[in-house]
């Protein structure tokens, strides 16, 4: 039944209607061998029908427990929406983000050593080795890294994301946002500056090009972006989000509206640096040339908007979800910075010419912070072009976007879908109905080679490992006794 | 029945239903009071039931003239298909406009003399008479326009479109199109470039500060725009408009992706222009400033392809829908330059703050072109969003260019609605389905003032007179008789 659709009441009203079917697949094979027309409707037992999760889920349903998880739900989600990132300025991750040092190098996903570590990661630690200069040759980098001469520890350890492989290196810009909601207290966030399509860091490739590339963002972007944003002031992102899902963003795999509202707010200011105009055009075309360019704005964005939700006792809500290309993991508001972690899955998707499911890494990046938030697969139907890029159908997108309604506790009522009547985007991933449903948050993602130096090979839907939601669940049980 | 909706299966469907109702009002009223829940067809009589039009339509549809006349229609699309957009710079009026001259206005709409004038567009003539010195206040501008001191000609007439008041006098600067089709024979179209919101000259207001922002486009802007696009090359209006459908634009009063696409594709070799930073900053500031910039190079791009679809012979389709505040006209493109005239009508809308529909003039603006190339009114589904600005719900926008099918030949290869499947743009008019389904072209549009010099009150929706319609049918069948 993994291929199994949500149907919708309209589903089953739309066409003429023979047979609806819960699961018996044997009973199907012969109605369909027989001709007769038939609904699939995704039945699942509560808690995968285990019974250990059952008796959780019963024991979290207990009247009086049920209510503190209620009100610490709502109090996660007050902060949530209350929170007011706003885009600051462009610093280098050394000097700005709290804990970085000279030798280390931070990471997508839950932390993981270099023996553990999947070709993309590999292949982009190759290459932020070679930027900072501490290797002349891919294979020293690649000994280097085997014997310890950087540490690794995941972004998320660091206030910061990253998307695919999320290598941050300290010489590396990085975009400064701040929590400007009155219980902000000045709380920030941090994120690379998206490098563009094709061969890139993020996705594993360490060619000279790229770094190259890099070399150029540092030099030339950062400091034309920092001094635009210096003049322009803080930008709202949350407004500008809000605004791109009513313009065909889906704000995961879809960015080309809030990359242009991006270009729109930063254009004129930008003409007025003090920087050769050859450069000021060149940063740009840059801009221009990459609809992703935005992503690298709202993750941190939406990991701020999840910060200031943390440490919400007996919240059943998620804070994050992340993935290294090896492991996916996952945290709770109520136990901040405690990783639950599966096997990082493969991607359904569409391929590029020339590749196909055995050149695919499976699931990779600090992206999934956009689903935590409720935005990417949670809205797909704020986006029906993006069914081009990763298959599926309009109707999907509608579909996903209902069925993540069932696994959330809340609405936005800033991000809004005007396809759906303005419906909030679906918002609070709830452990306890994932697990009672049977239903996991659905992830729009890239595709990443599983060779290093290669790159993106395509895009598609994925979901995380259930174990992740399973050890969460226990843990959560055993949270809400011991609080 | 005026404002009877149209209703799909899906509405029929998706409530408790007790009554299926086809206009018999009496029935109804007895039914809706006894709290009977009902739902209301809008079922019409062919050709409204007129025994001439009936018979009319009836001698179309005889077999050997209903294929010649499909033939026509496709021969008719074909060409406007083939077309080919593409925005090539900027000029002044008088040097660039066929047949302009230096004691000639343009209009919105079909012709009108000034006695007949609506307010807005004496405004908009007085605005003109101060902006080319031609007079040195309004009332003696009015004394001018009312002895002939300045001729009167549709845009039309002369290649080009204007939205609302549509006044082009000689000094502005306009658009320049080019038809790059391979029957495209340098074709071109005009218009001028969009003011913005507020107090504006197409709106009817001729203040100081119009006349000051009219000044700085001309002197300021229309030179820098035209330096940037010497440099970028020609810009494919079409595939620009095709963006825009799949960023919630309908292309007639939603144009906010339209806008920030065309920036993303000019700022780049604008900002290495040889004209003051400042003054560079100042036109993005403006175009930035005003979320329809982009319609005045939509509304010339579907002039030229509707040019490029006229003079097929027995083609019962338009060719163009036009008002000027008074009158609303329609053409066929087998009877080019010919206007069936009716009165224009009222705007059913949201107004701004303090205005209401007592304060509005007729539907005005040759901005109708956009739904005579199957835009606007045709692609709300597109732009659910829409309906916080022309009011309704995002199941009308989707019943709105569902309905537009129904009096439609064609559908648009490259203009999509990814919501509704990828479904083409509802193109071409077709004269008979119109009166066959007794079923008007839906329009979106701005509300004007009645007065001179106040400016835009509010947003909506309109229908044309039927007048023009009938008229059209008339001549149509004489048409088919006499080629």
């Amino acid at each position: 039944m993994s291929d199994a659709k949500i149907f919708s009441a309209k589903d089953l009203l739309a066409g003429p209607l023979s047979v609806v079917h819960l699961g018996l697949d044997k009973i199907m094979d012969g109605a369909q061998a027989a001709g007769v027309s038939f609904v699939e409707v995704d039945f699942q037992p509560p808690a995968g029908g285990d019974p250990g999760r059952m008796q959780a889920l019963r024991r979290l349903a207990e009247p009086s427990l049920a209510s503190e998880i209620e009100s610490a739900n709502a109090e996660m989600l007050r902060r949530f929406f209350a929170s007011s990132p706003h885009l600051m300025g462009v610093g280098v991750a050394k000097d700005v983000i709290p804990g970085m040092e000279d030798d280390l190098f931070l990471h997508a996903g839950p932390p993981i050593s270099w023996d553990r570590m999947c070709g993309p990661l590999r292949g982009a630690v190759i290459g932020g080795l070679l930027l900072e200069g501490k290797a002349t040759s891919p294979e020293e980098a690649e000994r280097m890294a085997a014997t310890g001469a950087v540490r690794f520890e995941p972004c998320h350890h660091h206030q910061a994301v990253g998307p695919m492989a999320g290598l941050i290196t300290p010489s590396m810009p990085v975009w400064i946002l701040e929590d400007q909601g009155k219980d902000g207290q000045g709380r920030r966030s941090f994120c690379t500056l998206n490098e563009g399509l094709g061969k890139v860091l993020r996705y594993g490739a360490f060619a000279t090009e790229v770094i190259e590339r890099l070399r150029f963002m540092a030099d030339v972007m950062a400091p034309i972006l920092a001094e635009t944003l210096a003049e322009t002031g803080p930008l709202d992102l949350k407004m500008l989000m809000a605004q791109a899902l009513q313009m065909g963003d889906e704000g995961h795999n879809r960015n080309r509206a809030g990359t242009s509202l991006l270009i729109r707010a930063l254009a004129p200011a930008m003409v007025e640096v003090d920087r050769p105009a050859a450069q000021i055009r060149k940063v740009l075309e840059f801009i221009d040339a990459n609809d992703h360019f935005f992503l690298n704005l709202t993750m941190p964005m939406a990991k701020l908007m999840l910060m200031a939700a943390e440490g919400v006792p007996k919240s059943s809500i998620l804070s994050v979800m992340a993935r290294n290309g090896t492991d996916f993991g996952i945290q709770m508001s109520c136990m901040p910075g405690r990783w639950f972690v599966g096997p990082a899955q493969a991607v359904e998707g569409l391929y590029f010419p020339g590749y196909g499911p055995e050149d695919a890494n499976p699931d990779i990046g600090d992206s999934t912070i956009m689903e935590t938030a409720g935005i990417g697969g949670f809205t797909m139907a704020a986006a029906p072009a993006i069914v081009q890029f990763v298959g599926g159908s309009a109707e999907d997108a509608v579909a996903t976007t209902r069925a993540m309604g069932r696994i959330t506790v809340g609405r936005n009522p800033v991000w809004v879908i005007p396809a759906m009547g303005f419906l909030g985007a679906p918002t609070g991933i709830d452990l306890r109905l994932v697990n009672e449903h049977t239903l996991l948050p659905a992830i729009n993602t890239g595709i990443a080679h599983r060779e290093p130096g290669v790159g993106q090979v395509g895009a598609g839907l994925t979901l995380p490992p259930w174990s992740c939601f399973h050890d969460a669940l226990d843990a959560f049980v055993k949270h809400c006794q011991e609080v």
